[in-house]
């Protein structure tokens, strides 16, 4: 989405995509954006090589991290404005795409509401090119409906239907899962998830210090303590992750 | 996910996102993998602009449409493996995403079984970036509980559990669902979903001929043959998808 004024006294913002890690994942948009940049607004979850296309940009740091003290929201919502109204070009960097759990929605409406030209430059989502990297494919057509992306935790604390996800017969992607690993096995299990469901978890998908489980539904609390993964990660629950299994063991055959 | 093998006589086959049609958003390590290939095997739904960097590769098109004929996919994978065999650099490009509904999952299986070298670098996928055009955020913490990506058209003619999806209060956004926007619509009608929920048809979303209708649940199948909207195209249905009528007036308002 763009929105583009004839105004000459204000600037822009670039609610860029900064994809799970890897600077190679960021698009040919999203380099263009951060080579114009003035100013450019970060978060914590963002991986710092994607900095490399904006040397001469003044960089803020907008840290946010799920159950941390962080950046209140409706300031960096007036910080954006503030600096597009300077006449500044800001790059907003968010992890993976802006609009995927990224409160880019929240972003773009202040923005729109304040009258400051803006533009959404997609970015490769993590739940997708995270479990790429495994060889699994989210939406399999043997063994999925599709995909749904949720997060671990919400709002207001109340829970997504576990069960309705359960039925939908897609592969889940978690984002944000890993505090609540146990509690989410748990509800699933309680719907009537078979307790062999391959799962997977990942942190640091993408990025030099990945490492990552893959087991079963069941056992998937207990692998991500014992390997003590940390964050940002991902869950993936559901046959597909059966494929990376597959893959590796076809490649050891055939090497 | 990436296999490399030390045989100096296989080439490689990068199966590669090519994005929802913007050239721009082809990722940096999609543009690397072009430059260097011998050979682009290419889908019937990729934009040809995206070749504008494989400038100096051989062309191949393995063209495929919903309910159209064309080339078998054992085809398709019998040709991979040859020509990696051959020693050339493959270039697979996939619309989209390789691994969301984009069969890369067959085509990796295959790649292992044979032993060739392979990797996947994703895409942007069209379910995303598509709705962000018009200022969608798929996922919008305050309208949805996630996002949920399936297919219109299932293989064996049978269809997603709507009702689960429903239930679940994640944003659908349903690709290759034009041809059955009445029987869908119909069916989430009758899973309880409200007439009223917000819903957009967008058809060649980020190319020139983007064209789009924005609605209801009800109205969706009327207003998409009234506009004559073709494929490729998305149905996105879900609260989030009144943000966009919302931004457009803020900006209206604004300017």
């Amino acid at each position: 989405m763009k929105r583009v004024t004839n105004s000459p006294a204000l600037g822009i913002v670039y609610l860029i995509g900064a994809g799970p890690g890897d600077p190679e994942l960021l698009t040919l948009k999203a380099v263009r954006a951060l080579q114009s940049a003035d100013v450019v607004l970060l978060d914590e979850l963002v991986d710092r090589r994607v900095l490399q296309f904006a040397s001469h940009a003044r960089l803020i740091k907008v840290g946010k991290r799920g159950g941390c003290r962080s950046t209140p929201q409706a300031f960096i919502e007036r910080l954006l404005v503030r600096l597009a109204r300077q006449g500044q070009v800001v790059a907003r960097l968010k992890g993976g795409d802006p609009f995927v759990f990224g409160r880019g929605g929240e972003e773009t409406l202040a923005l729109a509401r304040a009258g400051v030209p803006f533009e959404v430059i997609p970015g490769i989502t993590a739940g997708i090119a995270v479990p790429a990297t495994l060889g699994i494919p989210v939406t399999h057509r043997e063994m999925a409906r599709g995909v749904t992306f949720v997060t671990g935790h919400t709002r207001n604390g109340d829970e997504p239907n576990w069960k309705a996800l359960t039925e939908s017969g897609t592969t889940l992607v978690i984002y944000m899962g890993m505090q609540r690993a146990g509690a989410i096995s748990h509800a699933l299990l309680a719907a009537g998830m078979p307790a062999d469901t391959p799962a997977a978890a990942i942190a640091h998908g993408t990025r030099p210090g990945q490492r990552e489980v893959v087991t079963s539904l069941a056992a998937l609390a207990g692998e991500i303590a014992q390997a003590d993964l940390d964050s940002p990660a991902l869950i993936v629950i559901g046959k597909v992750v059966g494929f990376a299994g597959e893959q590796l063991h076809a490649c050891r055959s055939a090497a």
